[in-house]
Protein backbone atom coordinates (compact mmCIF):
# COMPACT_ATOMS: atom_id res chain seq x y z
CA UNK A 1 0.00 0.00 0.00
CA UNK A 2 1.47 3.57 -0.91
CA UNK A 3 1.09 6.01 1.37
CA UNK A 4 -1.31 7.94 -0.61
CA UNK A 5 -3.41 4.44 -0.56
CA UNK A 6 -3.00 4.05 3.07
CA UNK A 7 -4.01 8.15 3.77
CA UNK A 8 -7.39 7.26 1.59
CA UNK A 9 -8.18 4.51 3.35
CA UNK A 10 -8.25 6.61 6.54
CA UNK A 11 -9.98 9.22 4.65
CA UNK A 12 -12.70 6.84 3.54
CA UNK A 13 -12.81 5.34 7.38
CA UNK A 14 -13.84 8.79 8.90
CA UNK A 15 -16.61 9.39 6.71
CA UNK A 16 -18.43 7.43 9.45
CA UNK A 17 -18.23 10.63 11.32
CA UNK A 18 -21.45 11.43 9.59
CA UNK A 19 -23.09 8.82 10.86
CA UNK A 20 -22.82 10.01 14.99
CA UNK A 21 -25.66 12.18 16.14
CA UNK A 22 -25.07 14.35 18.90
CA UNK A 23 -27.64 15.56 20.94
CA UNK A 24 -28.20 18.98 19.24
CA UNK A 25 -30.95 20.02 16.51
CA UNK A 26 -30.01 21.74 13.46
CA UNK A 27 -31.23 25.63 13.39
CA UNK A 28 -34.50 24.18 11.23
CA UNK A 29 -34.99 21.67 14.58
CA UNK A 30 -36.59 18.80 12.72
CA UNK A 31 -33.31 16.60 13.50
CA UNK A 32 -30.36 16.08 15.54
CA UNK A 33 -26.88 17.14 13.89
CA UNK A 34 -24.22 14.84 13.46
CA UNK A 35 -19.95 15.18 14.33
CA UNK A 36 -18.65 15.43 10.90
CA UNK A 37 -21.93 18.64 10.92
CA UNK A 38 -20.90 19.94 14.19
CA UNK A 39 -16.82 20.21 13.30
CA UNK A 40 -17.31 22.07 10.24
CA UNK A 41 -19.38 24.16 11.64
CA UNK A 42 -16.68 24.92 14.97
CA UNK A 43 -13.67 25.04 12.04
CA UNK A 44 -15.69 27.77 10.71
CA UNK A 45 -16.53 29.42 14.02
CA UNK A 46 -12.26 29.17 14.79
CA UNK A 47 -11.57 31.38 11.57
CA UNK A 48 -14.29 33.54 12.31
CA UNK A 49 -14.12 34.01 16.18
CA UNK A 50 -9.97 33.81 16.56
CA UNK A 51 -9.90 37.40 17.45
CA UNK A 52 -11.70 37.01 20.63
CA UNK A 53 -8.87 34.32 21.82
CA UNK A 54 -7.77 35.65 24.94
CA UNK A 55 -4.22 34.61 24.14
CA UNK A 56 -2.38 34.98 20.45
CA UNK A 57 -3.27 31.32 18.85
CA UNK A 58 -2.32 29.50 16.04
CA UNK A 59 -5.41 29.53 13.78
CA UNK A 60 -4.67 26.53 11.49
CA UNK A 61 -4.03 24.44 14.78
CA UNK A 62 -7.24 25.19 16.17
CA UNK A 63 -8.52 24.85 12.93
CA UNK A 64 -7.41 21.08 12.77
CA UNK A 65 -8.58 20.59 16.16
CA UNK A 66 -12.37 21.50 15.19
CA UNK A 67 -11.92 19.27 12.26
CA UNK A 68 -10.42 16.01 14.17
CA UNK A 69 -11.47 16.52 18.01
CA UNK A 70 -14.62 13.96 17.66
CA UNK A 71 -13.10 11.45 15.44
CA UNK A 72 -12.51 9.05 18.70
CA UNK A 73 -16.42 9.00 18.34
CA UNK A 74 -16.42 6.65 15.70
CA UNK A 75 -15.49 3.92 17.66
CA UNK A 76 -17.26 5.51 21.33
CA UNK A 77 -19.95 7.25 20.46
CA UNK A 78 -21.53 10.72 21.37
CA UNK A 79 -21.44 11.24 25.16
CA UNK A 80 -23.74 13.61 25.83
CA UNK A 81 -22.65 16.85 27.61
CA UNK A 82 -24.47 16.16 30.69
CA UNK A 83 -24.19 12.57 31.03
CA UNK A 84 -22.64 12.16 34.36
CA UNK A 85 -22.65 8.15 33.41
CA UNK A 86 -21.11 7.87 30.65
CA UNK A 87 -19.03 10.77 31.58
CA UNK A 88 -17.09 8.29 33.61
CA UNK A 89 -16.04 5.66 30.58
CA UNK A 90 -15.80 8.64 28.37
CA UNK A 91 -11.72 8.76 28.63
CA UNK A 92 -11.15 5.03 27.96
CA UNK A 93 -13.62 4.43 25.44
CA UNK A 94 -11.89 7.15 23.77
CA UNK A 95 -8.25 6.64 24.09
CA UNK A 96 -8.80 2.93 22.86
CA UNK A 97 -10.90 4.42 19.55
CA UNK A 98 -7.64 7.18 19.28
CA UNK A 99 -5.29 3.85 19.09
CA UNK A 100 -7.18 1.84 16.49
CA UNK A 101 -8.23 5.21 14.15
CA UNK A 102 -4.55 7.14 14.44
CA UNK A 103 -2.85 3.94 14.13
CA UNK A 104 -4.62 4.02 9.93
CA UNK A 105 -2.17 6.85 9.19
CA UNK A 106 1.30 6.89 7.98
CA UNK A 107 3.39 7.32 11.54
CA UNK A 108 3.93 10.55 11.03
CA UNK A 109 0.42 11.98 10.37
CA UNK A 110 -1.42 9.48 12.82
CA UNK A 111 1.23 10.83 15.84
CA UNK A 112 0.39 14.83 14.73
CA UNK A 113 -3.19 13.67 14.96
CA UNK A 114 -3.05 12.26 18.51
CA UNK A 115 -0.90 14.90 19.90
CA UNK A 116 -3.49 17.87 18.47
CA UNK A 117 -6.33 15.40 19.79
CA UNK A 118 -4.83 15.05 23.25
CA UNK A 119 -3.90 18.92 23.38
CA UNK A 120 -7.58 19.39 23.05
CA UNK A 121 -8.54 17.07 25.77
CA UNK A 122 -6.25 18.68 28.06
CA UNK A 123 -7.15 22.12 27.79
CA UNK A 124 -3.43 23.35 28.16
CA UNK A 125 -2.85 25.77 25.84
CA UNK A 126 -4.18 28.84 24.07
CA UNK A 127 -5.27 26.75 21.37
CA UNK A 128 -6.63 24.06 23.12
CA UNK A 129 -8.66 26.44 25.75
CA UNK A 130 -9.99 28.69 22.87
CA UNK A 131 -11.13 26.00 21.08
CA UNK A 132 -12.96 24.02 23.66
CA UNK A 133 -14.72 27.91 24.01
CA UNK A 134 -15.93 27.22 20.37
CA UNK A 135 -16.86 23.90 21.19
CA UNK A 136 -19.36 24.73 23.40
CA UNK A 137 -20.53 27.97 21.78
CA UNK A 138 -21.63 25.80 18.82
CA UNK A 139 -24.64 24.07 20.37
CA UNK A 140 -25.43 26.60 22.80
CA UNK A 141 -25.98 28.93 19.53
CA UNK A 142 -28.09 25.94 18.05
CA UNK A 143 -29.87 26.01 21.12
CA UNK A 144 -30.66 28.64 21.32
CA UNK A 145 -31.78 29.23 17.56
CA UNK A 146 -34.65 26.00 18.19
CA UNK A 147 -35.79 27.94 21.34
CA UNK A 148 -33.63 25.80 23.70
CA UNK A 149 -35.25 22.43 22.01
CA UNK A 150 -32.36 20.47 23.70
CA UNK A 151 -31.81 21.82 27.05
CA UNK A 152 -35.66 21.36 27.31
CA UNK A 153 -35.62 17.84 26.56
CA UNK A 154 -32.89 17.06 28.72
CA UNK A 155 -34.53 18.77 31.61
CA UNK A 156 -30.95 20.94 31.66
CA UNK A 157 -30.40 23.34 34.23
CA UNK A 158 -28.83 26.41 35.32
CA UNK A 159 -26.59 25.09 37.57
CA UNK A 160 -25.38 22.58 34.81
CA UNK A 161 -25.19 25.15 32.06
CA UNK A 162 -22.78 27.49 34.17
CA UNK A 163 -20.59 24.75 35.96
CA UNK A 164 -20.58 22.77 32.04
CA UNK A 165 -19.41 25.70 30.13
CA UNK A 166 -17.32 28.13 32.91
CA UNK A 167 -14.12 26.99 31.52
CA UNK A 168 -15.05 28.99 28.73
CA UNK A 169 -13.54 32.01 29.86
CA UNK A 170 -10.09 30.77 29.85
CA UNK A 171 -10.33 30.50 26.26
CA UNK A 172 -12.08 33.72 25.79
CA UNK A 173 -13.43 36.06 27.92
CA UNK A 174 -15.90 37.89 25.32
CA UNK A 175 -17.14 34.63 24.50
CA UNK A 176 -17.90 33.31 27.71
CA UNK A 177 -19.71 37.09 28.61
CA UNK A 178 -21.58 36.32 25.29
CA UNK A 179 -23.34 33.30 27.15
CA UNK A 180 -24.06 34.41 30.06
CA UNK A 181 -26.58 36.48 27.88
CA UNK A 182 -27.82 32.92 26.29
CA UNK A 183 -28.12 31.68 29.16
CA UNK A 184 -30.31 34.35 31.37
CA UNK A 185 -32.17 34.90 28.43
CA UNK A 186 -33.33 31.27 28.58
CA UNK A 187 -33.87 30.53 31.70
CA UNK A 188 -35.98 33.58 32.13
CA UNK A 189 -38.15 32.36 29.26
CA UNK A 190 -38.06 28.57 31.23
CA UNK A 191 -36.01 26.90 28.53
CA UNK A 192 -32.74 26.62 30.68
CA UNK A 193 -34.51 25.36 34.53
CA UNK A 194 -33.95 27.55 37.26
CA UNK A 195 -31.81 26.05 40.02
CA UNK B 1 -25.72 44.70 16.89
CA UNK B 2 -21.62 44.40 17.96
CA UNK B 3 -19.71 42.59 15.63
CA UNK B 4 -19.60 39.78 17.42
CA UNK B 5 -23.62 39.81 17.14
CA UNK B 6 -23.27 40.39 13.49
CA UNK B 7 -20.63 37.44 13.06
CA UNK B 8 -22.89 35.20 15.33
CA UNK B 9 -26.05 35.90 13.41
CA UNK B 10 -23.95 34.73 10.18
CA UNK B 11 -23.13 31.79 11.88
CA UNK B 12 -25.83 30.57 12.75
CA UNK B 13 -27.26 31.45 9.23
CA UNK B 14 -25.03 29.26 7.26
CA UNK B 15 -26.08 26.33 9.78
CA UNK B 16 -28.09 25.68 6.57
CA UNK B 17 -25.71 24.44 4.42
CA UNK B 18 -26.57 20.92 6.69
CA UNK B 19 -30.07 21.15 4.68
CA UNK B 20 -28.17 21.27 1.19
CA UNK B 21 -28.41 17.95 -0.22
CA UNK B 22 -25.81 16.66 -2.65
CA UNK B 23 -25.94 13.51 -5.41
CA UNK B 24 -23.28 11.96 -3.45
CA UNK B 25 -23.88 9.05 -1.43
CA UNK B 26 -22.10 8.94 2.18
CA UNK B 27 -19.74 5.18 2.65
CA UNK B 28 -22.58 3.67 4.60
CA UNK B 29 -24.62 4.48 1.18
CA UNK B 30 -28.07 4.69 2.94
CA UNK B 31 -28.63 8.52 2.38
CA UNK B 32 -26.87 11.26 0.33
CA UNK B 33 -24.55 13.41 1.61
CA UNK B 34 -25.01 17.60 2.20
CA UNK B 35 -22.91 19.80 1.51
CA UNK B 36 -21.99 20.67 5.68
CA UNK B 37 -20.21 17.00 5.67
CA UNK B 38 -18.44 17.54 2.64
CA UNK B 39 -17.07 20.58 3.23
CA UNK B 40 -15.44 18.89 6.60
CA UNK B 41 -14.49 15.49 4.53
CA UNK B 42 -12.51 18.28 2.01
CA UNK B 43 -11.48 19.97 4.76
CA UNK B 44 -9.72 17.23 6.48
CA UNK B 45 -8.61 16.15 2.95
CA UNK B 46 -6.22 19.35 2.49
CA UNK B 47 -4.72 19.03 6.49
CA UNK B 48 -4.31 15.49 5.04
CA UNK B 49 -2.88 15.60 1.62
CA UNK B 50 -1.23 19.15 1.06
CA UNK B 51 2.01 16.85 0.37
CA UNK B 52 0.51 16.60 -3.05
CA UNK B 53 0.30 19.62 -3.93
CA UNK B 54 1.69 20.33 -7.69
CA UNK B 55 2.53 23.59 -6.03
CA UNK B 56 3.50 25.19 -2.76
CA UNK B 57 0.40 26.09 -0.94
CA UNK B 58 -0.85 27.87 2.27
CA UNK B 59 -2.82 24.56 3.71
CA UNK B 60 -5.06 27.44 6.08
CA UNK B 61 -5.97 28.77 2.52
CA UNK B 62 -7.03 25.55 1.01
CA UNK B 63 -8.88 24.70 4.65
CA UNK B 64 -10.56 28.06 4.43
CA UNK B 65 -11.80 27.66 0.84
CA UNK B 66 -13.09 24.01 1.83
CA UNK B 67 -15.18 25.28 4.61
CA UNK B 68 -16.61 28.06 2.48
CA UNK B 69 -16.53 27.17 -1.17
CA UNK B 70 -20.39 25.91 -0.81
CA UNK B 71 -21.81 28.14 1.50
CA UNK B 72 -23.80 29.91 -2.22
CA UNK B 73 -25.37 26.72 -2.14
CA UNK B 74 -27.66 27.63 0.75
CA UNK B 75 -29.55 30.15 -1.73
CA UNK B 76 -28.37 28.61 -5.24
CA UNK B 77 -28.40 25.17 -4.15
CA UNK B 78 -26.01 22.33 -5.58
CA UNK B 79 -25.68 21.99 -9.10
CA UNK B 80 -25.00 18.20 -10.25
CA UNK B 81 -21.51 18.23 -11.85
CA UNK B 82 -23.10 16.49 -14.81
CA UNK B 83 -26.04 18.87 -15.12
CA UNK B 84 -25.48 20.36 -18.12
CA UNK B 85 -28.47 22.69 -17.62
CA UNK B 86 -28.50 23.54 -14.16
CA UNK B 87 -24.82 24.76 -15.17
CA UNK B 88 -26.16 27.83 -17.64
CA UNK B 89 -27.50 29.57 -15.18
CA UNK B 90 -25.05 28.28 -11.95
CA UNK B 91 -22.76 31.55 -12.16
CA UNK B 92 -25.47 34.44 -11.60
CA UNK B 93 -27.40 32.30 -9.01
CA UNK B 94 -23.85 31.49 -6.85
CA UNK B 95 -22.95 35.46 -7.56
CA UNK B 96 -26.60 36.75 -5.76
CA UNK B 97 -25.81 34.31 -3.27
CA UNK B 98 -22.56 35.42 -2.30
CA UNK B 99 -24.09 38.91 -2.26
CA UNK B 100 -26.70 38.24 0.32
CA UNK B 101 -24.50 35.68 2.59
CA UNK B 102 -21.02 37.50 2.83
CA UNK B 103 -22.50 40.96 3.36
CA UNK B 104 -23.92 39.71 6.36
CA UNK B 105 -20.48 39.94 7.84
CA UNK B 106 -18.23 42.42 8.77
CA UNK B 107 -17.01 44.36 5.70
CA UNK B 108 -13.50 42.61 6.36
CA UNK B 109 -14.20 39.18 6.44
CA UNK B 110 -16.96 39.47 4.21
CA UNK B 111 -14.69 40.99 1.70
CA UNK B 112 -11.96 37.97 2.30
CA UNK B 113 -14.98 35.29 2.31
CA UNK B 114 -16.11 36.60 -1.04
CA UNK B 115 -12.26 36.94 -2.10
CA UNK B 116 -11.59 33.42 -1.04
CA UNK B 117 -14.89 31.89 -3.12
CA UNK B 118 -13.77 34.05 -5.99
CA UNK B 119 -10.35 32.77 -5.99
CA UNK B 120 -11.63 28.87 -5.47
CA UNK B 121 -14.21 29.67 -8.34
CA UNK B 122 -11.81 30.76 -10.90
CA UNK B 123 -8.93 27.90 -10.43
CA UNK B 124 -6.02 30.69 -11.00
CA UNK B 125 -3.94 30.66 -8.02
CA UNK B 126 -1.99 27.21 -6.54
CA UNK B 127 -4.30 27.32 -3.58
CA UNK B 128 -7.44 27.28 -6.00
CA UNK B 129 -6.09 24.60 -8.31
CA UNK B 130 -4.99 21.96 -5.23
CA UNK B 131 -9.06 22.96 -3.52
CA UNK B 132 -10.17 22.16 -6.94
CA UNK B 133 -8.91 18.38 -6.99
CA UNK B 134 -9.85 17.41 -3.65
CA UNK B 135 -13.15 18.85 -4.31
CA UNK B 136 -13.12 16.43 -6.75
CA UNK B 137 -11.33 13.85 -5.26
CA UNK B 138 -13.82 13.35 -1.91
CA UNK B 139 -16.86 12.62 -4.54
CA UNK B 140 -15.10 9.91 -6.05
CA UNK B 141 -13.76 8.29 -3.13
CA UNK B 142 -17.66 8.18 -1.77
CA UNK B 143 -18.59 6.54 -4.80
CA UNK B 144 -16.27 4.24 -5.27
CA UNK B 145 -17.01 3.18 -1.50
CA UNK B 146 -20.34 2.76 -2.61
CA UNK B 147 -19.76 0.50 -5.88
CA UNK B 148 -20.12 3.40 -7.97
CA UNK B 149 -24.26 4.25 -6.62
CA UNK B 150 -24.61 7.46 -7.54
CA UNK B 151 -22.90 7.34 -11.02
CA UNK B 152 -25.17 4.45 -11.94
CA UNK B 153 -27.83 6.33 -10.83
CA UNK B 154 -27.04 9.18 -13.10
CA UNK B 155 -25.96 7.10 -15.99
CA UNK B 156 -22.38 8.41 -15.97
CA UNK B 157 -19.87 7.51 -18.69
CA UNK B 158 -16.64 7.53 -19.29
CA UNK B 159 -16.56 10.40 -21.38
CA UNK B 160 -17.77 12.61 -18.64
CA UNK B 161 -15.73 11.33 -15.94
CA UNK B 162 -12.20 12.01 -17.97
CA UNK B 163 -13.53 15.25 -18.99
CA UNK B 164 -15.28 16.81 -15.83
CA UNK B 165 -12.14 15.69 -13.91
CA UNK B 166 -9.70 16.71 -16.21
CA UNK B 167 -8.06 20.09 -14.25
CA UNK B 168 -7.27 17.90 -11.33
CA UNK B 169 -3.70 17.16 -12.69
CA UNK B 170 -3.25 21.27 -12.36
CA UNK B 171 -3.66 21.08 -9.10
CA UNK B 172 -2.21 17.34 -8.00
CA UNK B 173 -0.71 15.35 -10.37
CA UNK B 174 -0.55 12.47 -8.24
CA UNK B 175 -4.33 12.74 -7.04
CA UNK B 176 -4.95 12.83 -10.87
CA UNK B 177 -3.02 9.46 -11.40
CA UNK B 178 -5.06 7.96 -8.46
CA UNK B 179 -8.28 8.91 -10.07
CA UNK B 180 -7.59 7.22 -13.74
CA UNK B 181 -7.21 4.25 -11.65
CA UNK B 182 -10.44 4.91 -9.44
CA UNK B 183 -11.99 5.36 -12.81
CA UNK B 184 -10.45 2.50 -14.90
CA UNK B 185 -11.72 0.33 -12.06
CA UNK B 186 -15.13 0.89 -11.95
CA UNK B 187 -15.36 1.18 -15.80
CA UNK B 188 -14.02 -2.37 -16.33
CA UNK B 189 -17.28 -3.47 -13.42
CA UNK B 190 -19.47 -1.53 -15.56
CA UNK B 191 -20.69 1.67 -12.91
CA UNK B 192 -19.24 4.25 -15.56
CA UNK B 193 -20.71 3.35 -18.43
CA UNK B 194 -17.51 2.45 -21.23
CA UNK B 195 -18.08 5.73 -23.59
Amino acid sequence: MTRLEQQIEFIVEIDKLKEITRQTYVSAGDRKENDAEHAWHFAMMAVLLSEYANEEIDVLKVVKMALLHDLVEIDAGDTYLYDEEGAKTKAAREEKAADRLFHMLPEDQGQEFYALWREFEDKQTPEARFAASLDRLQPILLNDATDGKAWEEHGITEEQVRKQNDHVKKGSKQIWEYLQQVFDKNIEKGKIQRS
